[in-house]
C-alpha cells in the first residue's frame, strides 16, 4: 500500500509545479503578447501619414481598453462556454484563470487591431469605437470557439490551428478587407485610375513596430502550449524556435523578392515579409519540422508581396498598410501549409501520410468557414454603421488630418515650438 | 517515523523549488520594471518641447544610474534595516538577495524618475543631479521601511500598500509638486494671468512611453507578490489581470472624459488616464475583485484629468506633465479605494465588513503620513539646494533649450544634415 | 532498499523540474537577447544621420534573417560540434535543444550587427549582406567553439568569459574596426586633416536602443548560466544584478568624464558608457563582487571616451557609433579585468590570490587570440569583396544618402505629406 501510496505523493507534488510552471510561462506570455498592441502602434502609425499618427494611437489604445473589458466582461463565457467562470461581473478572485483570461484577452485586442491600420487616414472614431467593441465581444469570441472551446465543430473535424493564424489573423485580415473595401480609398490613392502611393512617415518607427511584434509573437505562439513542465517545455520552446525560423525566412523572402523584382530590397515590404512569415507558422507552429517552418514562412513573405499588390491594383481596394495581406492572406496559406507538409509535433510523422488529403480538407474548411464568418459579420455590422454613424470623415477633415479633425491636436507639433 | 520523514523529504523539494521559482518570477518582475524608465524617458520627451529632449534622457539615465548604485550602497539597508545583508559594500557575492536587491532597486528609480517630468525645461542638471541621490537613498528608503520592511509602524496599523501607490508613486508625486512649485513655471506658460498650452513634440513617442510603462506595471504590482508557487502563482496571476483592467478602464475614464469635457477625445489626457489606472491599483492590486479594480481605475482616469487642470489653473503650478497628478493624486486615491470596497485577497471578504472604517482610517492615514513625508523633505531639501546651487538656470539658456545650454548638443540636430 | 530508492524518485523529479525551469529561463533569456536587434537598430539610427536610416534599419533586419538561418544550418553544428544535433536540415523537431539554439542564435546575430554600425554610410547593402552570412555562419561559431564548446583549447587553458565580452563583442568589434578602416571615412568625416563631427539625428531614440540594449543585456548574461534551480538561481539572479550595477557605474563613469573634459555632460558618450559598462561585465559576472562589478563597469564607461576619441582622432579611422570602442576595447577590458580581481563564483575567493598571474596569462591569451583570429579573418574576406563586388557605394550615392540610392526610398517622407 505504501509504496502505490508513495509515488502518488511526488506525482501530485510534480503535477502541482507543472501546473505553477505553466502559469508562469502563460503569464510571461500574455504580457509579451500585450506589448504587441505596442508594435502594432508604430507600424501603423510609422507607415502612415504624420497628420494621422495621434488617430491611430488613439485606436490601438481603444482596443487594448475596451477589448481588456469587454473580453473580461462577455467575450471569454461566450468562447469557452464556462459560464460558472464566465460573466466576470458578478465573481469576487478569480481561483485561478487570472493568467489564461489575460492571455487570451490580448488575443481578442490583436483581431481588433488588425482592423484599425487597413482603414488609416478616413475613418470616424466613433464608429471605429463600435466596431472595436463588436470584434472583441462577438465577431472574435464566437469564431475562437469553433476551435479552442475544446469541443467545437472545427475541432471535431481534426482542424489544427495552433495559436490562431485563421482564428485571429485570418479573422482580423479579412474584417479589414472588408473594412477598407467599404470605407473607401483615401483620397489620392487612386487618381484617374492610376494607383499613387502614400508612403508612410517613419519607416524606423515601423521597424522598431516588428521588432516588437516579432518579440510578442514568441509569446503568441509559445504560450499557446498552455503548460510548461516536462514535455511541453520542449514542445513551447520548439514552438518558439521555429517562430524565429519562419519570421526570418518570410523576412527574407520578400528582401529577395523585391531585389530582384523592384530592382531594390525595399524595408516597407522586408518588414511585412518578416510579419507574413509570422502569421504563416501561427497555425502549424505545433506541427512543423524546422526546415518546413523556414519553407512556410519563405513562401509567405514571398506571397505578402504580390498580394499587397494585387489588392492595390487589381481589387483596387486602399488597405492603408497590407493588413489583409500580412493577417488575412498569409493566414490563410498558414492554415492550408499543414495540410501539405506538417506533421504529428509527437511522432514527426507527416500529418499526409497518415491521410493527408483528410487534413487538407479539414485545414481547407477552416479556411472558408474563418473567410465566410469575417466577411460575412464585418459587411453586415459595417453597413448597419455607415448608414446610421457614417463611416468616414467629411473630405475637409480627411485632408487636414484625423489628428486635428477627430483628436482636436497634431501628433507632430513642432511649428509651435517655444 | 519514516511515515513521518517521508513527507518531509517532498515538502523540503517543493518548497525549494517555490522558493526557485519566486526567484525567476521577482527577476523577470524586476527587468520588467527596469524598462519602465524607458517608458519614464519617453513620456517625458513626447510630452515636452524637443529643444529639451536630450536633458530628460540625462536625467532618467541618471536616475538609473544613481539609483542602482545608491541603493545598493545605502538605500536597501537603509529600507530594510538588515545591516548583514546592507552596505553591500563590504561583501562578496550574495546568498541570494540577487532578485530581489534588483527589483527594490527599480522601484526607488521610480519614484526618483517621477519628479524629472515636472520640473522638465527649466532645471539645472547638476541639481537635480543632488536631488536624485537624496531621493534613492534617503526620501524613498525610509519612507519605503515603515511599511515594506515587514514590521515598520505603518504594518503594525494594517496599512495596506501593495506596491506602492502611496509609497513609490505618491511619494514621488508630493515631491514633484513641491519642486514644480518651487523651481516656477517655465517662461511663457503663464501670461498674464492666461495659461498658456506648452504642446509636447511628439506623442507617437509618448504613446510607446505609455505602453512600456504599462508593461513594466505588469511586473512592478505582479513581481510585488515576491513568490511564485501555489497560491502565490493564482495570486500573483490575477494581480497581473486586475492590473490589466484598471489600466484600461483608466484610459477609457478619461478618453470619455475628455470626448464629452472637449468635445474630442484627447490623446495625451488618455495616456494619462491609463497611467492613472495603474496607479491607482497598484496599492489594492492584491485587495480588490475585478470588478472593484476596474471601478478604481475609472474613476482613476476621470480624476486626473480634473486634477491636472487643477493644479495648472488653480494652483497655477507648472507641472509639465502632470506628474503630480497621475502619481499624487492617482496614489492617493489607490489608497483610499481599499477602505471603501477593497476585500480579502484570501476570503474575499469586503475589507468594510469587518471593521471597514479601522481600515479606511489605516489607509488614510498612510496618505496623510507620506504625503507630510515627502512634501517636508522635499521642501526643505530643495531651499537648501536653491539657496546654494540654485534650481533653475537662465532664462537664456532656458530660451534656447536646456539640451544646448546644459548639454551642448541637440537631441535632433536635422538641419545640419550632410 | 526502500530507504535508498525513495530519494531517488524525489530527486528525479527534482532533477526534471530543475531541467524545465532551466528551458523557462534560457528560452525568456533568448526572447530578451532577441529584442537587442531592436536596441542595436535605434542606436545605429539615432546615432547617424536620417538619410541612411532606413538603409541601417535594413542591415539590422537582414543580421536577425540571415543569422537565424544560418546559425540553424551550419553555425550551431560548427561552434559545438555535435554533429548528432546539428545540421538540423535533416533533421525534424528535435529533442530539447530549442531553448538553446535560439539562445545561442541571438548571440550570433549580436556578433554581425555590431559591424553594421561601424560602417554605416557608405557601405554597400550587398557586401554587407555576404559579410553577414560569413559572420554568423563561420567566424563567431569556430571562435565561440574555443571556449563554449566545453572542450575547446581556451577552456583548457582555464580563460573565463562568462556571456562573451570577447567571445562576443570583441569579436564583432575588431571586425567592425577593420571593416570601418578598409570601407574608408564618409565623405566630410576627415577635411583637410581636422576630425568633423557628424552628429546622429535623433538622440531620444538612440537612448530608448540603450535601454532595449540594456534590458536585453540581463538575458544576455543572465541565461548564460544556461540553468535555473537552487545554486543556479542564485548565481543566474546575482549575474543579472552585476549586470546592472555594472551598467550604472559605465553611464555614470561616462557621465562625469565628460562633464569633466567637455564641461558638460554629454548624452552620446553616456549612452556609450552604460553600453561600455555593460560590455566590461560581460566576461566577468559570474566572477565578480559587486562592488568588482561596478569598478570594472566604471573603468569601462572611462575608457570609451577615450578610445573614441583615440580611434577618431590619432587613427583616423570613421567608427560611426563608436563600435570598435564600445564592444571591442571594453571587451578587452571585461576579459581583462577578471584576471585583476575576479573571484571565485562559488567560494568568493580572488582569483588572484590562488595562482593569479595564471589567470591574468589565461585571459591575456583569449584576448589575443579573439583578436587575431577577428581581425585576421575580417581583413581577408573583407579583401576578397574589395576586389570582387566593392565595399563602398560611389560619391554621388553617398551623398544622397543610401535609403534613396541603395533601397529606392527614405526614411522619414514628410515633405510628401498629403
Amino acid at each position: 500500500m505504501q509504496d502505490a501510496a508513495e509515488p502518488t505523493e511526488v506525482e501530485a507534488a510534480v503535477a502541482a509545479i507543472n501546473s505553477d510552471m505553466g502559469m508562469l510561462w502563460m503569464l510571461i506570455s500574455a504580457i509579451l503578447v500585450f506589448f504587441m498592441q505596442a508594435g502594432f502602434t508604430l507600424v501603423e502609425t510609422g507607415m502612415t501619414r504624420s497628420k494621422n499618427a495621434a488617430n491611430i494611437a488613439m485606436k490601438n489604445l481603444l482596443d487594448i481598453c475596451v477589448g481588456s473589458l469587454t473580453y473580461w466582461f462577455v467575450g471569454y463565457s461566450l468562447m469557452y462556454g464556462d459560464t460558472s467562470n464566465g460573466w466576470f461581473f458578478w465573481s469576487g478572485l478569480m481561483q485561478g484563470e487570472g493568467a489564461d483570461l489575460l492571455f487570451q484577452t490580448m488575443f481578442a485586442a490583436t483581431a481588433a487591431t488588425i482592423v484599425s491600420g487597413a482603414i488609416a487616414g478616413r475613418t470616424k472614431y466613433s464608429t471605429y469605437a463600435i466596431f472595436s467593441i463588436v470584434m472583441t465581444a462577438l465577431i472574435y469570441p464566437i469564431a475562437g470557439g469553433w476551435q479552442w472551446q475544446g469541443s467545437g465543430w472545427l475541432t471535431e473535424l481534426g482542424f489544427i490551428d495552433f495559436a490562431g493564424s485563421s482564428i485571429v489573423h485570418s479573422v482580423g485580415g479579412w474584417a479589414a478587407l472588408v473594412a477598407a473595401y467599404m470605407v473607401g480609398p483615401r483620397i489620392g490613392k487612386f487618381v484617374d485610375g492610376k494607383v499613387m502611393s502614400i508612403p508612410g512617415h517613419n519607416q524606423v518607427l515601423a521597424t522598431l513596430g516588428v521588432f516588437i511584434l516579432w518579440l510578442g509573437w514568441f509569446g503568441f505562439n509559445g504560450g499557446s502550449q498552455l503548460a510548461w513542465g516536462g514535455a511541453d517545455s520542449i514542445a513551447a520552446s520548439n514552438v518558439v524556435l521555429i517562430t524565429n525560423l519562419a519570421a526570418a525566412a518570410g523576412g527574407l523572402g520578400a528582401l529577395i523578392t523585391t531585389w530582384i523584382w523592384y530592382g531594390k530590397p525595399n524595408l516597407p515590404q522586408t518588414l511585412n515579409g518578416a510579419l507574413a512569415g509570422l502569421v504563416s507558422i501561427t497555425a502549424g507552429c505545433g506541427n512543423m519540422s524546422t526546415l518546413g517552418a523556414i519553407l512556410a514562412g519563405l513562401i509567405g513573405g514571398i506571397i505578402v508581396v504580390f498580394s499587397i499588390e494585387f489588392i492595390e491594383k487589381k481589387l483596387k481596394i486602399d488597405d492603408a498598410i497590407g493588413a489583409a495581406s500580412v493577417h488575412g492572406v498569409a493566414g490563410v496559406w498558414g492554415t492550408i501549409v499543414i495540410g501539405l507538409w506538417g506533421i504529428d509535433g509527437e511522432t514527426g510523422i507527416g500529418l499526409f501520410n497518415g491521410g493527408g488529403f483528410t487534413q487538407l480538407g479539414a485545414q481547407a474548411t477552416g479556411v472558408v468557414a474563418y473567410a465566410a464568418w469575417s466577411i460575412g459579420l464585418s459587411f453586415i455590422i459595417l453597413k448597419i454603421l455607415k448608414s446610421t454613424m457614417g463611416l468616414r470623415v467629411s473630405e475637409e477633415e480627411e485632408l487636414v488630418g484625423l489628428d486635428l479633425s477627430e483628436h482636436g491636436e497634431i501628433a507632430y507639433p513642432g511649428k509651435r515650438e517655444r
